[in-house]
């Protein structure tokens, strides 16, 4: 069994856990049939929940552990937890048992606990969070989604060559375009931060795929394939973009119950609203990657179901298979450094 | 003529002026039935225009512009032209001759001349902008949506205390709920800048309307009346959130000429899906109010057609009609000076 198709899976972490965990893999094993989990959690709940699982027969380690990391812990209370399922899965990346983490844990002890143990990629500042969002022309990758509220040129450049890379992987694009979140696309517009960022790109050995400056209904629009943002309007963007998307499905949910010929609608459009729905499914888009780690870390959303989980089970093992890391360290290394090192300007935010 | 009825246009801002500006003077013309209008801009071309219209008949006054601020212009050049239609339609407001301005302009330029020729309303540090958009619960107010991509806790808290106000007259709510958008609604999440606002907040006299921090899905969702946040994250969020209702409209139309039983599907349900399109419809929401300054200052959008601009108008002239900004003053009165005067954290951002 290679380590490229294992997955080490905190089984305790999201507001489901362990049920829609297990769950989740029980589909994942079926889409996956090379896949091999790791399983980390409370043996005496996780045993019967697996045994269930025609799927899951032969395909999976259990391993116990002790100590859960709860949503609402602080990061640096979990950090102390030696013998929780999210502390001992990492440990497996670290160790080579596994490929890659997937977690619907709490994201800031996630983050914390994969910096600590599997380090920041050489030549990378900080990590960034990123995930893909439905656009009018396919997926888009956006990052960063909540990791860096402080931020400074060079992370804006770092989080576009990752970003880049990882858009090649989930999207499948040779050379994905990118564009810097602004609220214009003129060059003056933004802070000296973003402007810095931008001229650095402009130089760089990604500048044919740099687009300039997008704005917020150019995410959506799908006007680039990966739209570079820090943390704090990354985060705030992507959550406005799924409530946006949410009222309109409650609003056509409200529409078809309308009346007895908006109910007849239903019936004749049911096939192409349904299809419009999966399309737009916020299942699709779950799962969230820690990039500019040594190792592959996946945060599922806490609050997500089976299905959902099973997808971020789905972009784990991508990116597995795609030894993501080794080509971010690659563009590094082919990167300029001297583009890296500019005077720093710091912003703080959000 | 009471001057509060009186609205002065600058005519030639916009990419459709000064067809769509005089167009949506009529439609708005027929529901405004007190307004007169002073149109600022070239005599040559709106003439014919005005005069083709019969519900602008002696609604309104000419006044010949030589110059005018194009949308591209830098404001700092825009400033120069003393005869510009914009700059003539803001002193109009100062001269006492009409209550409010409307321009589809460049919006940098209506700021920076709004400031210099009416000035800031004493208090207050700087003006933001506001405008509602669609939620769950019905119209929301969103500032600053541009104007502040630097900032500090004050202006955060003075952005709360315009945009409730701004709220009790556009929403009509006696006592609007606002939050502090934030990429969490926990108490120590965001920046310094955020959790100083928010203290501040706690202890004002509108501390009982205020709901804490929101996040973006928030918005749409309408868990408040009033979502206060920066320039910068605004103005991402508003076109963030306006680009994904967009998308859903799109293919809602391709779901629709998917096939006969579709087509079936939109014949029964036209009628519903009319009125929930109407609802979504962003001509609804034009109008963004300058708020902070010594008289009213509506933005409207530059693309947009004479059904948005005669929205844009009806939020002015509403606006005037409420006597919004001594009402901001006498609010600024009552509220304590000290609770303002915090050492400011200021953060740049955008």
């Amino acid at each position: 069994m290679s380590q490229s198709s294992k997955l080490a899976v905190d089984a305790m972490g999201g507001d489901h856990a362990p049920e829609a965990i297990i769950a989740g893999l029980d589909i994942a094993a079926e889409r996956q049939p090379q896949a091999f989990f790791l399983v980390f959690g409370d043996a005496e709940r996780l045993q019967p929940l697996l045994a269930a699982s025609k799927r899951l027969t032969g395909r999976y380690e259990l391993r116990h552990c002790a100590e859960i990391i709860t949503g609402g812990m602080k990061p640096t209370v979990g950090l102390r937890l030696r013998d929780s399922s999210m502390r001992r899965a990492i440990d497996a990346v670290l160790a080579g048992e596994a490929g890659g983490v997937v977690s619907a844990g709490n994201t800031g002890a996630l983050l914390a606990l994969s910096k600590i143990v599997l380090k920041t990629l050489n030549g990378i500042d900080r990590p960034a969070m990123a995930a893909t969002a439905p656009s009018a022309k396919g997926d888009v990758v956006m990052l960063d989604l909540g990791l860096n509220v402080v931020y400074d040129a060079r992370n804006l450049v770092e989080f576009a060559l990752m970003g880049t890379i990882f858009a090649r992987i989930v999207l499948g694009l040779p050379s994905p375009s990118f564009g810097l979140l602004n609220i214009g696309s003129e060059e003056g517009k933004g802070d000296e931060t973003l402007r810095s960022a931008a001229n650095t790109l402009r130089e760089s050995p990604i500048a044919g795929q740099f687009h300039g400056f997008v704005e917020g209904h150019d995410i959506a629009a799908g006007t680039v394939d990966v739209v570079v943002t820090d943390g704090f309007t990354g985060n705030v963007a992507l959550k406005t973009g799924e409530g946006a998307l949410k009222l309109v499905g409650d609003l056509l949910r409200r529409v078809f119950n309308g009346g007895p010929l908006a109910k007849m609608g239903y019936v004749f459009a049911r096939g192409a609203l349904k299809r419009l729905k999966e399309t737009l499914d916020p299942r699709r888009y779950n799962g969230a990657v820690l990039l500019g780690l040594n190792g592959v870390v996946v945060k599922s959303h806490g609050g997500t179901d089976a299905e959902g989980f099973a997808h971020a089970v789905d972009v784990a093992l991508d990116m597995v298979a795609h030894d993501f890391n080794s080509r971010i360290a690659d563009a590094l290394a082919a990167m300029d450094r001297a583009i890296l090192s500019d005077e720093p300007v710091t912003n703080s935010h959000g």
